[in-house]
């Protein structure tokens, strides 16, 4: 009997698989509530630090994500000092206004009412980075696509934002940067891809639907529209 | 007193805003165990095709995630045929013999012993592409990284994948084709970028750990050693 249930042992070890079943309907709700009520934050930030433990955990969850060739390409810089949140929201305001002026007059308006980030408020900042040379040149999977480090990077920061939501901690990505200004700004190498920054901080409320759409800026599309099967076609 | 009510509803609509507290244990614990063991899947798919409700459930997860300017640049080509995955498989599997011959002798037979897709044991593969024009030539959010419609089509996918963790279905990003291979085989236009082909099937087991850290070709990297504070670090 000892041997037999040792031999099982083995062969779980051995084989490194584990049962995995659909979740039940209570978990599987929650994840579809994460993925479904999480939003991206800009003015809704409450001011109080994040603890470090949850911190370690959207950290952990960051790093769980999927990664080609496991080459685990993320970087996390944690910035809370004011010094550098202002210099950054610098470096956005004068983004803001190079982006602003691209914008037809119809929407010029609508454009410079909506707060699109949140420096300042949120008491944390997350910069992501890719570090494309994490596993050496010859990356399983990257060979025939070259992007895929930065996509796995990708996978880290959505991981992160789904984990914070269910945390209570609203996420917002800003990207309206020139990529100079936060590289010299945070001594970042060239070589080094910039991929997200991630403002952070515990929220209370946020909009029901992407508050693009509830400022009147974009609507949601009908999904069936960008549905095809066995070939492609043409979509709006 | 009527009135006070419907102010008070007034003003919620108003707002857009809602109630966003943190999970409680359970649900928390579900969004976590979602992003711990999902898995990149290639040999533990099960043939049962699967039902239309449930991959519903994963496209409207994959709609929900964030996109830059709301511009929502996804679509997914849903391939069900054998005709097609057996086309796709031989583009796999002529890139697969390129990438094989760029590793050094010393990991080229591990390289050689792995399984790298399931394509042609997924009962349903999924394309994911993105397409640039879909909100027109100035994108709010893309203006200063051009990236940003592909990046909001990989959160897209990351959502995918972990509601089909919850689901119980196993999903497997490949990535070593010729792109003008897929392309072609899909007919799709030079405009749009294919971001990633999914492999999703029901699933029983799943590795406990990746595949390639059970398989011995890397292992998990020490997270500490991936974070810094306030500026830029020397990582390994």
């Amino acid at each position: 009997m000892r041997s037999s249930i040792s031999e099982e042992r083995n062969a779980e070890v051995g084989s490194g698989l584990m049962r995995a079943d659909a979740f039940g309907p209570e978990a599987r709700k929650a994840v579809y509530d994460a993925i479904h009520t999480r939003r991206d934050v800009r003015d809704q930030f409450q001011p109080d630090p994040l603890p470090d433990d949850v911190i370690r955990r959207l950290l952990e969850a960051a790093h769980a994500a999927p990664s080609v060739g496991f080459m685990q390409p993320w970087s996390f810089i944690l910035l809370r000092s004011e010094e550098t949140k202002r210099a950054a929201w610098e470096a956005f305001s004068k983004a803001n206004a190079e982006a602003e002026a691209m914008f037809a007059d119809g929407k010029r308006d609508l454009y410079r009412s909506l707060k699109l980030e949140g420096i300042r408020k949120a008491p944390l900042s997350i910069v992501v980075t890719c570090d494309p040379d994490r596993a050496g040149p010859v990356v399983l999977g990257r060979t025939h696509n070259p992007r895929m480090d930065v996509y796995s990077t990708v996978c880290a920061v959505q991981n992160l934002w789904l984990a914070a939501r269910a945390e209570g901690v609203g996420v917002g990505w800003v990207s309206i940067f020139r990529d100079e200004d936060v590289r010299s700004l945070l001594g970042i190498p060239e070589r080094i891809e910039i991929v997200a920054w991630l403002c952070i901080g515990y929220v209370r409320e946020l909009y029901q639907e992407p508050e693009l759409a509830v400022k009147g800026w974009r609507q949601r599309l009908n999904l069936e529209q960008l549905i095809c099967e066995e070939r492609w076609q043409d979509m709006p």
